[in-house]
């Protein structure tokens, strides 16, 4: 028998996978069978288990792929220098994770169901969790500091917690994802035009009175 | 045989409605058999099946619930008077959203694990994904008002289209509920700080050049 290559044998896994990731985006983790699988990628059984032990090795393969792009599209847009503006820098996070293709492509509708689908099976699956925990922890210390740049510049008032702000970067591109996957058709600009607004808006008083009669202040 | 009021038929819907909320929060809608639906709730099949035909009929109606649930929020924070900024109303979102408790009770944790579980099941179901679509577009028909308020009483720069503005704050809370459902402990003030910090960032040409040396604009 011939000795297969490394790179045979990784293509051939990444075959399965991208076939998987489109059965699964399809109709679910869980609507899906094993044998819809094989039927996609055109492989036999003998030759598909020879890569993964079932369809739960199988969903934890795509799903760690699937965080992986992500984390990866916020890496590298966190490290555009000069920092630029949020707006901007999510921008860069969206075009990121679009142009990194992943198991399905660069078609962002159908890469956002995927994330829907992995945030769904992590509910109830503790390894999955897990990773996901920790690349969300990983995310932050790569963002926070961005923020805290935001504030020691005076571009961003100085009084909010940075990890809260954070936070609420990560969060837009959630629900952005959110949206893409269940209504399609949210352009990047969408997002971009939306932050902008609200950057727009100025500093108010901690005290939580609306600014509607008061002067909107500089950042300090 | 006794007549039966509808207020007991009201009540004991409920009931399972609740129940079988509380095993698909705990496993998903997939890995969760009608038979622990029924020994959670603690009725026999006869009982269940004379309310919900199967396990789709029940999804459909905890789904619908829970879109209810959100929408509500919704509506009746935009109805709040003086209109407050962005953080606060957004925080009043969130808020509603608790109050309301709905299938799961008050506990956010669980309710967002209920709303991730519903976005999957969209995804699957062209039936669920029209409700949603319909209580999307119905939701920012109410949504945009108030964005068009902020630009027109010279709190928000006008140059942004209102939708965009709108569909960026309903992103905000949807990614809150994923972080939410999938990290827990995310308190309401996080998002509105969050919110506070880039609010304060003042207006940017709209070029998308970065306002680090260039002096922060009062909104006109």
């Amino acid at each position: 028998m011939a000795r297969v290559s490394q790179e045979h044998l990784d293509a051939r896994r990444r075959q399965i996978l991208e076939g998987a990731a489109r059965c699964f985006t399809a109709n679910g983790f869980h609507a899906t069978s094993m044998q819809e699988v094989l039927r996609e990628v055109d492989l036999s059984a003998g030759a598909v288990y020879r890569y993964f032990g079932g369809k739960d090795e199988l969903i934890g393969a795509i799903a760690a792929d699937v965080l992986d792009g992500v984390r990866g599209a916020f890496d590298r847009a966190a490290a555009t220098r000069p920092l630029p503006p949020p707006d901007v820098l999510l921008g860069e996070v969206m075009r990121e994770l679009l142009e990194s293709g992943g198991l399905v492509g660069d078609d962002m509708r159908t890469s956002s169901r995927l994330i829907v689908q992995v945030w769904s099976e992590t509910l109830r699956n503790e390894e999955l969790a897990e990773v996901l925990r920790d690349g969300f922890r990983k995310l932050r210390a790569v963002w926070i500091p961005l923020i805290e740049t935001y504030q020691e510049t005076g571009l961003m008032r100085a009084d909010v917690p940075a990890p809260d702000v954070a936070r609420t970067m990560i969060a837009t591109v959630q629900g952005f994802m959110a949206q893409q996957a269940l209504f399609g058709e949210m352009p990047i600009e969408v997002l971009q035009n939306g932050l902008r607004g609200l950057m727009s808006m100025g500093e108010r008083e901690p005290s939580g009175v609306p600014a509607v009669n008061a002067p909107v202040k500089l950042p300090s």
